[in-house]
């Protein structure tokens, strides 16, 4: 479980008298997140989450919370982090920066059918044009600079065949950046956990804290690489909703294989990070690297042409 | 019925483009209300209220949005703003200015119980605290200054007792105003059905449009005014409740009888106003004006003591 800091409701309801969402009722710690603790929170005004900043710094807290903020008051359905009597949406509680922010509706699927998947397109497309107008910056955390050091941290722990496809890959993503392609702030790890569905409509798209400035062509290829693994037509299915709404140009379409290539080694890394150099207290069991390996040699062996 | 301006589906699915809200799937006018035309909004993203503006300036509609989206963002059951592309949530549509906010669920209370007036006055109380960070500024639109006016506007209809009323009333409230209360941006026109409750609790406020700064003791005496008429138990209630999240200090408890009256004689001020001389187009039926003069004389006959 992932709950680092633990809050008592007696310390909670104090500090809910620095807001204006009433009594608390209910606090209940979430296992699933291993960044954060976080706690779901029912007071007499509605249902909110609680989340302890464990380990993100403190700068980047404002860029996560107004970003959510600022999609939400477009009418995404997001996180909406609750300000207190101060106007401000970062707080601290129990020596950690904590945030209350609203808690939305719906479950997650894990076999997303077609539907789902255009579902998903058109609201990330949507997502897209709503975060044009957000004028914070944050480069992604995880992008080219990150996985230059995660490299150099896990290469001692990989074989011969892995440390080559892994150097090989850094290599051909170092010659396949793509500065003109439409970016802004992306929400940079929309997998299926983190997409809320109630009566076959996305209710919330959730987790914010790997957000960050890219393209928004990373974005798609982080979903897809998770959403339709399995199936081509789904995954054009999500491409065609998602043209729909914002449509691609061709630059983008003539970058599609390379960005699904640089988001499955993406996770690669973090996965072969987490695995290798877990952090101290983590107690969730890292995910199997080898599933984004193998990804990753599959997208080498055929790339995905663009197809929407 | 109070559709003003209509507006047609290929006009609002259009406009809707504007917008991350997803697609047009209903719009249905809303019949209630008599300054502004309402629709009810449904796409596939959820559920809106488009509001056109008909009649309210158009310098001040910022404030009631700005507020609104300052309440939501503090928790408070009201409705949020969306902001369009260009990151605005004023727009224009046939013509007249026009907002989307977010549609609550919950239906008004006419006959409200204790339980329900304690969740009002609590409610209330948060809202005024949350209401104290935001720095806009719009002087109460139905304030003293606006009593004067309408006074000689509809003294011409009066009988001479009414009239006499209204001018004693005046001279009374101008010997009775109290600059040092707290104050802040209040709603001002809180009655049964600008609240919807679910499950017994208070799931939203709505209609701002009459929201300016004023004495947060004037918000009360509105509230008490509507809710409590008939049950001194329950205005008791609703204020023990209030005084619970926001301590009301002695200045406000010498002030309280006064402002009953005052909040009594704004609306028997703008019901005889719309009653003698209504807008062209306004098809809905004027409140009868009787109602707030028989209140304020009661009011001015029993004084209504602090009690809470």
């Amino acid at each position: 479980m992932s709950v680092y800091t633990s809050v008592s409701e007696a310390q909670l309801g104090d500090w809910l008298k620095n807001y204006s969402v009433g009594r608390l009722l209910e606090c209940e710690p979430i296992k699933a997140g291993i960044e954060n603790t976080n706690y779901f929170v029912t007071t007499t005004q509605g249902r909110f989450v609680l989340t302890l900043f464990e380990r993100l710094p403190a700068e980047e807290l404002p860029f996560y919370l107004d970003l959510m903020a600022h999609l939400a008051r477009h009418g995404i359905p997001c996180p909406a982090p609750i300000a207190n009597l101060a106007n401000q949406f970062l707080g601290h509680l129990n020596g950690k920066p904590a945030a209350l922010v609203t808690r939305l509706a719906g479950t997650s699927i894990e076999k997303p059918t077609r539907a789902h998947c255009e579902e998903l397109g058109a609201l990330l497309a949507r997502m897209h044009l709503a975060a044009r107008s957000f004028s914070a910056y944050l480069e992604n955390p995880r992008g080219p600079k990150w996985w230059r050091f995660a490299a150099k941290e896990v290469a001692p722990f990989l074989d011969a065949p892995r440390r080559a496809l892994l150097e090989k890959e850094l290599a051909f993503q170092a010659e396949h950046r793509f500065p003109d392609l439409p970016r802004g702030p992306v929400h940079a790890d929309l997998f299926r956990d983190n997409a809320l569905f109630h009566e076959e409509r996305i209710s919330g798209v959730i987790d914010f804290y790997f957000a960050g400035v890219d393209t928004f062509l990373y974005d798609i290829a982080v979903c897809v690489n998770d959403w339709c693994l399995d199936s081509p037509a789904n995954a054009k299915a999500l491409l065609a909703a998602y043209h729909a709404v914002r449509p691609l140009n061709d630059l983008e379409r003539d970058a599609w294989s390379a960005t699904l290539r640089a988001a499955a080694l993406r996770f690669w890394l973090s996965r072969l990070y987490d695995f290798h150099l877990p952090r101290p207290g983590m107690l969730v069991h890292a995910h199997d690297p080898e599933h984004f390996r193998k990804l990753l040699e599959a997208r080498i062996a055929k790339p995905a042409p663009w197809s929407a």
